[in-house]
C-alpha cells in the first residue's frame, strides 16, 4: 500500500505501527513529527525504550518493576508485610498507592488468568505467592483484580490454591479479601446493572465505617 | 499524579508522552506492552528511531525524505522533470504515487504558511522552487496542497513570487494549476457544502476528459 521513499523511514514506521493500537498512518505521522524536532529528542526517546527493556529489574519480593532490587515498598518497615495486596501489573500499584489508603505491600501477579490470549496460572506469580502464605507471615491477602470473568477466574485459582496450602495448618489464621465491588461514588442508583446494584445490597457495610476518618 | 517505582519506566513514558496524541496513560500502557515482549523487538524500536534522525538525507533536488543524494523519483529519466507538483510533505508523495496517475516530479516544500503554528515563507523550501523556475525548463508548477486556509494562503504567496520572478521573460511560458477542488467520488452533492459545490461548477470540465482512459 505504501511507497515508503526511504528504508530508513519505512523501517521506523514499521517498528512503531508494530505497538498495540498504532497503525501505519499513526505511526507515519509520528516518525514525521520526530524528523521535524532535535536530534537530542528522537536519541532520548530510543535510547529510554531500548535501557528500559534491557536494564529493568523486578523486585524479589513483590515482582513489580524497581531500580533496586528489594523495591521501595518492600524495604520499607513502616508497612505493614502481613498484608499482601495481590494485583495485575505495576499500574494497579500505582493505583493504589495514589489513594493513599494502603500500608501493606504488594504481590504482582504479571497478568491475568485469560486462556483467550494463551495465559495460564503458570504464566503468572503465582507460586511465590502461595509460598509467603506457607510461611505462616501473612494475616490477610486482598484481591485487587479487574471485575472481569478473567478477574474472577484468576481470584478463585489463586482462592483454591491458597486453601489447599494452608488445610490442616489452623495456627496460621489467613484472612483472604477482595476489594469491595459495589456503586462507584458519583454514579446514579437507577443506571447501575443489576450485578453491582446486587452486589452492593449483599455486601452492605456498616455506616459508620463509610465515615471519612481525620 | 503518577508515583513511578522506577526510573527507567518514568523515562521511558516522559519520552513517549512527548510524541503529539500520546498521554502519560498511553504512553505507560506503551511502555508495559514493551516490556513484556523481546529485547530485540525494543533494541529495533530504539535503533530506528535514532538511526532516523541521525542517519535521514534529503534529496537536494525535490527536498523530499530520500536514502540517496537525488532520490529515486528525481533520478528518474521516464519522468517528466518539466511538470513539478509543490506538496506539503512527504506523506503527500506517497498519497500522489499511490494514485499511478502521475509522471512528473515533486517539490516538497516541509510544510505550509501557517502564521498560527510560528510558520513563515522563509522556513519553507519556496526559494528552490523560484529558482527551478528561473531556470526556464519548467513547463508547469501543480500546487496540490490542502483545501484549507494555510494551503490557500500558501498557493497565492508562492503564485506571486513565481510571477514575479517570470515578468519579463516571455519566453518561459510556465503555466501554474491547481489540483481538481470539488465533489469526491462517491460524495451525495445534497450534502456538499455550497463553496466546494460553487467552485466545482466554476471549474466543470468537459465529460469527455472524465472517461477513464484504457
Amino acid at each position: 500500500l505504501y511507497n515508503f521513499p526511504s528504508k530508513l523511514l519505512e523501517n521506523a514506521v514499521n517498528e512503531l505501527a508494530k505497538l498495540p493500537g498504532i497503525g501505519k498512518k499513526t505511526a507515519l505521522r509520528l516518525v514525521l513529527h520526530l524528523l521535524k524536532g532535535d536530534t537530542i529528542n528522537t536519541d532520548a526517546l530510543g535510547e529510554s525504550i531500548i535501557r528500559l527493556r534491557r536494564d529493568i529489574t523486578y523486585c524479589k519480593k513483590c515482582h513489580n518493576i524497581s531500580d533496586t532490587e528489594i523495591c521501595l515498598i518492600c524495604s520499607n518497615l513502616q508497612r505493614d508485610h502481613s498484608i499482601i495486596c495481590v494485583v495485575e501489573d505495576v499500574r494497579d500499584v500505582m493505583a493504589i498507592e495514589n489513594t493513599n489508603q494502603y500500608k501493606g505491600v504488594y504481590h504482582i501477579l504479571g497478568g491475568i488468568i485469560s486462556p483467550m490470549d494463551g495465559i495460564g496460572p503458570g504464566n503468572l506469580n503465582i507460586v511465590t505467592l502461595i509460598n509467603k502464605a506457607a510461611k505462616g507471615e501473612v494475616k490477610e491477602i486482598i484481591m485487587a483484580l479487574s471485575a472481569t470473568m478473567e478477574g474472577d477466574t484468576t481470584n478463585f485459582y489463586i482462592y483454591k490454591r491458597l486453601k489447599a496450602c494452608l488445610s490442616g495448618r489452623q495456627e496460621f489464621n489467613l484472612t483472604i479479601t477482595t476489594i469491595a465491588r459495589g456503586i462507584a461514588i458519583g454514579d446514579d442508583l437507577e443506571y447501575t446493572d443489576e450485578i453491582t446494584l446486587g452486589r452492593s445490597i449483599l455486601n452492605r457495610t456498616p455506616y459508620e465505617n463509610t465515615l471519612v476518618k481525620y
